[in-house]
């Protein structure tokens, strides 16, 4: 069932799980689908629409139970599970995902860093150790990683990125400016593209 | 007319004008709706339709001029035009930031850099003066500057924004998770979500 789930309503999700997480926070136990339209932008009829892709999870009149709600979507994009993960590169943006990002909180768990500065390897940054990237295979052997992180410089993305898929990575999260996405088919790229909100920003000043 | 373009396609230029700056770097002088369409994923009736929604650029049989076509989302993403920021924050991401992204690019100027800690202050990164967050109001009254980037810890992001639209920042870059939207709906707000890709990719593996 979940094959026929529209991209759109996929990429919805992230923003729901957010919204979700925040409500939690605030100690918020329930929502109707109208509140929560509300803070999202959205309509409450898009909102039970989203959520009917998945079988719905309201009850009519009585909304949405936040924690509940939070946990299925977790479940739907698979982030209720525990993943290994590199990250390959560990200069200012690497260091920043490394110390400030929360990737417990996606199911992720950061085994192990790459870089090809002398003075970092074998030094840990926030708890993990890095490595130099001729230990690379070596390290992945062991700890068997899902996912790799793309923080390093532009002009090594793309051999770096053949290297982790021939050693057996399964999705990169990238952050360099190369498109991936035609040299492995079979691997999942998502890409942080910083200047395309910038550019929705410009337009709308 | 501008203010009839869907969200969906404003959403889709950033994405055209990556492209079209890569094939202007590769030496691509012309390419056709199929082509341009082909390496990002979308069928050429999309694309044609876009681009109507601005009048139209290609020239039937011809393909699109790669440099014009480029040239043209600028304008219609007002990126064409400089104008001033601030980044707010000098960590690890804000110095990623002033250091590797090109914001000369999307019509960007750096002008200042704020922080709290005193050993920053009054040095540059890249180039770029670092002031106390006290001297907020005096920078901005001398350098005009439009748009503010957050790259502080979350905790101060709220305050900080207030005090920026106060002192007459026309939109936000906003890279903390803090959402602002609800605070300020006269000044628009573009949010960079690290988590939604992760999110994603989590789907998609």
């Amino acid at each position: 069932m979940e094959k026929r789930i529209s991209s759109a309503v996929i990429h919805r999700m992230p923003r729901y799980f957010r919204h979700l997480c925040d409500l939690q926070d605030a100690g918020i136990a329930r929502i109707s689908s109208g509140t929560l339209a509300d803070r999202m932008g959205l309509t409450a009829s898009q909102v039970r629409q989203d959520f009917n892709c998945f079988g719905g999870f309201g009850q009519q009149g009585y909304g949405y139970n936040v924690a509940e709600l939070r946990s299925a979507i977790a479940g739907i994009m698979h982030i209720d599970r525990e993943r290994g993960a590199i990250i390959v590169g560990t200069g200012n943006l690497g260091k920043a995902l490394m110390s400030n990002f929360n990737f417990q909180k996606y199911g992720v768990r950061l085994v192990a860093a790459f870089d090809s500065n002398p003075l970092l390897i074998g030094t840990e940054i926030a708890g993990v150790p890095v490595y130099s990237c001729r230990q690379m295979e070596e390290v992945m052997e062991r700890e068997q990683p899902q996912i790799a992180i793309l923080t390093l410089p532009k002009m090594h993305a793309r051999a770096a990125a053949q290297k982790l898929v021939a050693a057996g990575i399964k999705g990169i999260w990238n952050f360099t400016s190369i498109d991936l996405h035609l040299d492995m088919p079979n691997v999942p790229v998502e890409n942080v593209h910083f200047s395309e909100s910038l550019m929705v920003l410009s337009y709308k000043i």
